[in-house]
């Protein structure tokens, strides 16, 4: 949460970098604010997913941030001025449609943390399908310490981590640091600041170098068979496997595969 | 398990105390029987659970225990005496009633185990909100010793920690140690008998001092939310927020924010 | 994934041996093909399968495997060779019929992971109630090397490990060694190859001394509460143990263990 409703700053709210093939990056770039999710921020950033979710060539989506802090989550100031119910639900809901957008896009999503994560920056990396982060980057969901429990934020992390773990962070609203964010599951990886541009980049570049329509099929898949009983998603996943196999990538993966050599895909 | 049915101990089953500002503290107290969960334990202590719920000015509870147990489950001796399937559908449900009170409360409810958890015992740990151990206990749901299968204590227990790990214990009847009930995840803080009682008072009142309307709000959405699509969730969790941020602490809380002061809450 | 379809070896593609008492081992016997889960393959295991889960003598089914590898998946040569989406859709179908036959059988399911397990040989360990393996062993859902997201696969990984690590394995194609997979709950313990016997030999002792109709009971109650929301796990938990207090083995276990003594079951 940041306390630092409007700006002047006029540089590019958020920054889109093609890294490399099917690879962009979007960079929030309000780096002294903290980069909050104002609504400029929002618009910004939903604006930018959703070109990316509608261009097939793009396979891994980064999303970066400027400055010390990865996100601090909404900005309480810009909140404040408009204390209005309708106000708030549509902000909220403006902000989980975001989220959803990153989930259900057919991209693979990468948080790159580089910095503190709070209350809904600490969402947008657990919401995100995967997460790496320096080893100086903090977490919290400290919402509570305001006397605004981190509800929208509590939704993927109760699903990343394990209850407890949540439920701490949570009602106490204090930070975890980043080893603690591995062992809990909330990121990937955790690495130095001068190996987090390369850890990503390497990482994002190996899911690149996969098919496009397999990840497709496989990440709506994924979170799609997670609240089914075990023999309906059973059920769904062999219907996937099997359109799966028919791709025209794939036939010419396997081919690869028994005689031993690269695979030659589109 | 227990097989200590009756007791000429006349001291108060369960006790209770004023810890701190919005701390309450009860206590299972059968130390020579290992704190069972006979028809006794469980009446007084649903009485208790019962008043601390109904009162606003309580916003935690701490679980805690006497002796060398913190809770051995259901007093087998006591059950033994009536084979009866119907006593036994009673029995249970009124376990599970006084669970899901704690599940359901508005208090966030610490389990301070001070010594071995089984069965049920390790049931009332798994089913707290937050859970903190001496580094000396030991947790096994054992009831499959005696071709009891821990069925119930399974419920919070397969919500609480990986699946492979609960089936473990469920099947062996095996205990782990607190340091594995921490990497598990069934507890949330594992530490040195001398410093259980200053760590879970800090835990309890970091947690008391943040606005009983937010916590309360935020526990019961945290637990509605986690069953259902993530969509769903969003929507829940979203219109919890907007209600939360009208909150007359809350709009003090991020006042305070904003202007860098500490809230001034009622 | 193999590319072995077709093989002249005459030897039998599963052995089955009575290991203790009500313990079963069923190995998958073709290492020189790492033990694809040909057609061949998935007809006999299915077979002996259903035999095992018909016995009501047989507590515990061990599933290991022969060879350098435990199970590299699907025979993709076979695959190939018929590329039809409804011989696709009936293959995929008969694999995960299995699956579900190791999830509802009464016998308690102990995956022996000797080597490597990719694909549907991962699978093959995630969906097994337990799993032991050697510290060498490595672990990859690796078809999205292929183009072929491992759907299947995803179903049990996502239920027994957090979602970021199963989603990175699935997507990335890498492996995770031993101490890894332990790390995320994907087995349950890793011991060196000297001790893979007899470590799964004694844990599948210790869960064969227990009662069959309580195991039985107990397995199946896990799995049903599992999507179920706390009040109806409970209540569902809750009838389970008032059954289970009657059975005559149950009730001779509470004697035993009320009169400190060694239950006589039958």
């Amino acid at each position: 949460m940041t306390a630092s409703a409007g700006s002047l700053d006029t540089s590019p709210i958020v920054l889109k970098a093609n890294l490399a093939p099917g690879v962009v990056k979007l960079t929030l770039n309000r780096p002294d604010q903290y980069n909050p999710l104002s609504e400029q921020m929002l618009s910004s950033l939903q604006r930018e997913i959703d070109e990316v979710a509608a261009d097939n060539e793009i396979k891994v989506l980064i999303l970066a941030a400027t400055g010390k802090a990865f996100c601090a989550g909404h900005d309480l100031k810009e909140m404040r001025a408009r204390p209005d119910q309708q106000y708030y639900e549509d902000l909220f809901s403006r902000c989980s449609h975001m989220m959803l957008t990153l989930a259900r896009m057919p991209q693979i999503v990468i948080a790159q943390v580089q910095g503190m994560a709070t209350a809904a920056g600490c969402q947008l990396v657990a919401n995100a399908d995967l997460a790496v982060t320096v080893d100086t980057a903090r977490f919290a969901v400290s919402g509570i310490n305001l006397g605004l429990f981190c509800s929208t934020p509590s939704v993927p992390l109760s699903r990343a981590v394990s209850r407890k773990r949540a439920f701490e962070m949570l009602t106490t609203g204090e930070f975890i640091d980043a080893h603690t964010a591995e062992v809990y599951g909330l990121v990937n990886r955790v690495v130095s600041a001068e190996k987090l541009d390369d850890t990503v980049d390497a990482l994002a570049r190996t899911i690149a170098g996969k098919p496009a329509d397999a990840l497709r099929l496989g990440k709506a898949l994924f979170y799609r068979q997670l609240n089914m009983p075990l023999s309906e998603a059973y059920q769904a996943a062999g219907q996937a496997m099997a359109d799966n196999m028919l791709f025209p990538d794939t036939l010419e993966g396997v081919d690869a595969f028994i005689e031993k050599r690269d695979p030659r895909w589109k």
